[in-house]
């Protein structure tokens, strides 16, 4: 089965938006093989647009033309894909990808090109053209590439099949489906035939579904029919952002599982917004980097590097290679919040996951607050534990019914607790 | 100042849909000069998609070709519409329509044309092109004609002043502003450029506003920047509908007055959606009817003829006709619900207006009810005056105080009191 | 029939709260006959709780023990009200009051004392008692002296039918009911049974209802089963609530009619709170002051003096001595608001109302803005005009078309329009 | 720590509502005592309005006159609980409870009784009385008998220190508070000052709320505050109830822990409703009864028995008497849903959650529909486990991956996962 723990992996978006090239990703390629590779870290996605042969930052340009091939489908453009030359789209990148022994992911927008529509060019293996299969009142708010697909008309479902067909045909392993994940209700049978068309492609594919909030009420139809889907709208180095993640990853912690992940997106550390400024550097702190990480361990979040990979440094890389924390991402499960309290006007958070090997807790303890505090904790099971911090190696000692440790402001601590 | 009392007129949408012809506007503009223009009626209105060749019934073809000049206007097809041959638009049926002493309207879609944007048109008078000014999240939900206009963008006045210009120079009074009334707050900055726009072109034309419903809450707006506004959806021949206008009518009566005037829509009487059936007819009753005629009347909306004039039958032509009714129309104020209550299991509303003679009120009495009822209502004023039923034009004698009357189910009576 | 045009009088609340006494409502109602009766003040109104014997303020003593008869039923406390001795209840002090040509009115809150419940006293003409007559859940959320009554319970009836019966012996003629006004839907059949005992009690009385605000939906029930309502909350000499007023002024225009109105609440002028302080004056500006009461007029809402008259100062007596303003809450009809804008950053509201002699009208501009400014109204109807500033008696001339006017920040003026 | 694992216990409510007597409650003590006590059923509860002197059913007398000591403190009725003579109120029966080696609780409504308040009695210790802390607006909606206290008043604190203070006196190991747990935000500050009481009084009770919906957005609060607080208004043995609790379960499970329960109400099991028919028999399935202890179980919700125990059913007894099923309650930890879903037109539900031994899980298979249905369920966990249906005993085998059981309408089965 796909996507059997929290996918790992690198995305373009975070360093490059919509300008990502293929010599850049090669070069990550390259860097995550031979660095973090051993640790668990896999997909390389491009992020998107690689249709669009102007694309140059973050911003998108409106209708501007794009890459297509006769069947309105959009295909990498060669002046930023050149092996993508002669039709053959990203067979030669993923392939040199997967010669590393990693796994390749592209970015799609739901829908179809307008270009298509205005065109009326056909739609593979059928009769009908682009604008018959077009949902006339579905336009992305932030995107002028698509029209959505309307599942009712004929065409449609074959539409998605030359689609992930395509894909197939050139080796994807993950597919990051934009423009679909907070568009419930309206629409979920565009989701579900895209689902679908992916199932039966005939090529195993992570479906990941953007952009969040991705609705609570709809987490069943997320588990159903995607591998992750994102919790919440683009997230950045921002504290605000980071700290409204708690709540959202309470909300959602009961519904990750074997191949199906909430997702509390990229992780934008190290070198991102290049495509602005080549010096610039996540602005979080170190401290809340290890709460960024922390948490999206213990909630089994899928992790994504967001940053250019060859101009780590040591901080971000022993972020990411932490085999100890990392054993938390794939071997846990049941994880949940054991509390959320202001205690002597300092906000505290604490959360609880059990390893599966039936011996290991791990207990992560969060300080929200401008100032360092201690946070106690009852522990919620009977018996003695060996406790381990496992950010900085440390052994605590034995520990019974109650535990505290400081935590530094904005920052958090992460246990093991081996029971005795 | 222009539509000093309400607008009064035909417009093509109820018998035709988006495929009235020329021949047709023709028909019914000489229909109207001959029989109704001494009551009032003046506007002969083109209503949507004159510019689509292809256009036959109530239903809009997606992602149709349209009729579009080079500068990203849109303008009448020649199929239905001969005279628009070598450019001249609507100006040769608009003389025509002036030659009998009438006024000429047509309809427009908010908006650019999404082929002008596909094509990348140019903006006339500016160095701007249609991709440069659409509004990149801004579509119609029921019509693939059209994108918004951002009116942050240099060009976008431009393309709306082209557009009066161009309409000015064919002669136009009347322009129905479609996909725009109900879609405050999000495009209010498009509504006041299009007012601009249209009050700076040079020519004086109603403004019309559609679809609704209106929004209560922007009425000081509707008021400054239109002459009149859609408080309903497309209203039909279902007394549903009917039922339900006597609500929004409460709501907005206190915002009708001189060039501002709240608009129930079309009178969807005689032969109506011959697109679909030539021999269709106005399925309201006829107390149905003239339960409508007497609402529009005494709150002042806008009359506007649905049907195909040249089939009009005898009821019809009298609903329309009657002098003293539509002096309601044209010479009162400050009209008002009384009351609306249920009597006897029976619902009753009555509403009062007031003649800018100081002489006379009237006093209309509904039945809401399946069954007929006696409708009482305390005159709120003191005093003795004559009444006069004006459908019937039977006189009831001197009334002081209180004064009843039998209503038919589903039915009006409508009552001149003067005083004496 | 009773409140033909809106009640006028005064009433105790805000000059003595809970504590007025009958030596200050016979001083106040001898001012009113010598000086103000002549312009149609005529109802005294003694407010909250002269049943409480240690009521001394506008602050309630909760759970107080309260002055009752054997048959549940409040009566006036001897110290406070000493013709009230020997069982007589107002009955001398409403002779009294008739005696000067005036009306005498009381203020009651809704319910069943809760004394009344736990002692367990009868229902007069019944085998009923308190306890089997209150309706559990119920209970004013602002003073504790009482339970609702359920309607459902027999006895409940015959409580309310008591009570009337008692007043109508005592002459009562005006009976202001508290706590229910707002309290529907929950206690609408309580509201209904009330109207139900005062209209049958055989003695005409005024039914007016506190607090408000009272729910727009509600508009016909309060039409049909009181006299007046309170549209808000209590009303005192703040800005803020003066210009709140004009937005439920506009809501609530069109239920204003012979014998049911609308209610701004009470004029706080002049010498109020008096309890706190014998120097406190209304703190309004007077041209503010002028703002309410030309908005109070134009709506026809009941008017109601909160000052102690005794006190009264030149500028107020002439704020309610103006016969000209006068005659538009006694003789006009269909008033509404023409429109509410902001010109150059001032907000400018203007309402029109109009004479029933079908002569004059009426036009008030108000500058709501902390500025002078000019305000131009468009007069709704065709025709020329004399026009008289009628809180200044001076004519303006001849008005044809459009009119303006300068009026000082949070000011008003008011203009009678009469035909030429 | 009290409430370690969730309390286990016997109600008077569900079968006897406001009329349960001494000798019941030390029937049903004996009972517990020789039949169930070994299985970790403990708390003998005494429910509402055992200080009613004619309280006979579930039906509240409204007003009714109370059981009450000199300091406003409310007291068993003599003629119910003889054993309460003297002033010794539940002092003998929770020393008989003692003696059975079983622990002792009541129910108190939120608040002072309103008697107090009428009779304006003291509060104990203080200066102060009833009618000063008495919460003026603050009443419960379904009984009569108190006001709620406000905590800014004096002699508020004291009021509820001196309640703990006699039920400690008493030996009361549980105290069950009606009329506050839904009554949040309003009543916050009361239920922190109960709390604080409870706490400090000197004898660990187990403070439980009601009734319910708890509100989600408080679940820190209540953590913080109570032992255990009810998510559902009162539960009964109907289906839609019991339905409705999947939903309620899902968002609350992960609130449960060590000390803090949420609460599914007590379970309507055997003979319940005894004060309207001796002969009323729970009226679920026993499909039924097992889905609801199964989810009870898997949630670690407190277990309250509803029903008469010396009238117990063998089925109703083993229900209740099942080690293998309450090893959950008393062991487990981390409770989660699966999934809930429908296929095949069938609504089904699966929960898991982990025993604390490191080497048992259980997963719950629920059948929403009313045809038996097969559901399947993906392990969430790698590896082999030999699994056991713990309600019939039978072994299912080995297990790997997914695994699969028929399960009955609104039925439920419940496995043993036991890693090989």
């Amino acid at each position: 089965m796909i996507a059997q723990t929290p996918p790992m992996g690198w995305n373009s978006w975070d360093c490059y938006g919509a300008s990502v090239d293929e010599k850049t990703v090669r070069a990550n390629a390259d860097y995550m093989a031979r660095n973090l590779k051993q640790y668990g870290w896999e997909y390389v996605v491009v992020d998107i647009q690689w249709y669009q042969p102007t694309a140059s930052s973050h911003e998108y340009e409106p209708f501007a033309d794009l890459c297509m091939d006769e069947y309105s489908r959009l295909i990498p453009t060669e002046n930023r894909f050149p092996s993508a030359m002669e039709g053959k789209g990203f067979a030669s990148l993923a392939e040199y990808v997967h010669s590393l022994g990693l796994k390749f992911g592209i970015h799609i927008m739901r829908g179809i090109p307008r270009q298509a529509v205005s065109k009326n060019c056909r739609i593979k293996g059928t009769d009908k053209t682009a604008r018959q299969v077009a949902k006339t009142d579905s336009i992305c708010c932030w995107n002028t590439d698509m029209y959505g697909v309307n599942p009712k008309k004929e065409g449609a479902r074959e539409y998605y099949d030359s689609l992930f067909e395509m894909y197939a045909s050139w080796g994807v392993d993950f597919v990051k489906v934009d423009d679909i994940c907070r568009e419930l209700p309206k629409e979920e049978e565009e989701l579900k035939m895209i689902s679908d068309s992916c199932r039966s492609c005939g090529r195993e594919m992570v479906l990941s579904l953007s952009p969040g909030p991705a609705l609570l009420e709809k987490a069943q139809l997320y588990k159903d029919y995607a591998n992750m889907w994102r919790i919440t709208d683009d997230f950045w180095d921002k504290w605000e952002l980071l700290y409204n993640m708690f709540e959202r990853a309470e909300k959602w912690c009961t519904h990750a599982g074997p191949s199906h992940w909430p997702d509390c997106d990229m992780l934008p550390v190290g070198a991102i917004l290049q495509d602005e400024d080549p010096d610039y550097r996540c602005a979080f702190t170190q401290d809340e980097q290890i709460t960024m990480m922390t948490l999206w361990c213990m909630v089994r979040s899928p992790l994504f590097i967001g940053g250019e990979m060859t101009k780590i440094d040591e901080f971000t890389l022993n972020l990411l290679n932490n085999s100890e924390v990392l054993e938390i991402i794939k071997h846990t499960h049941s994880a949940h919040q054991l509390f959320r309290r202001v205690t002597d006007g300092r906000e505290q958070i604490a959360w609880f996951t059990t390893h599966e090997n039936g011996k290991d807790y791990y207990i992560a303890l969060f300080n929200c607050s401008e100032e360092e505090c201690k946070i106690e904790v009852k522990i919620p099971l009977s018996g003695s534990f060996h406790v381990m911090n496992i950010w900085n190696h440390e052994s605590f000692g034995i520990a019974e019914g109650v535990f505290a440790s400081k935590v530094r402001p904005h920052g958090a601590e992460l246990y093991k607790f081996e029971r005795v």
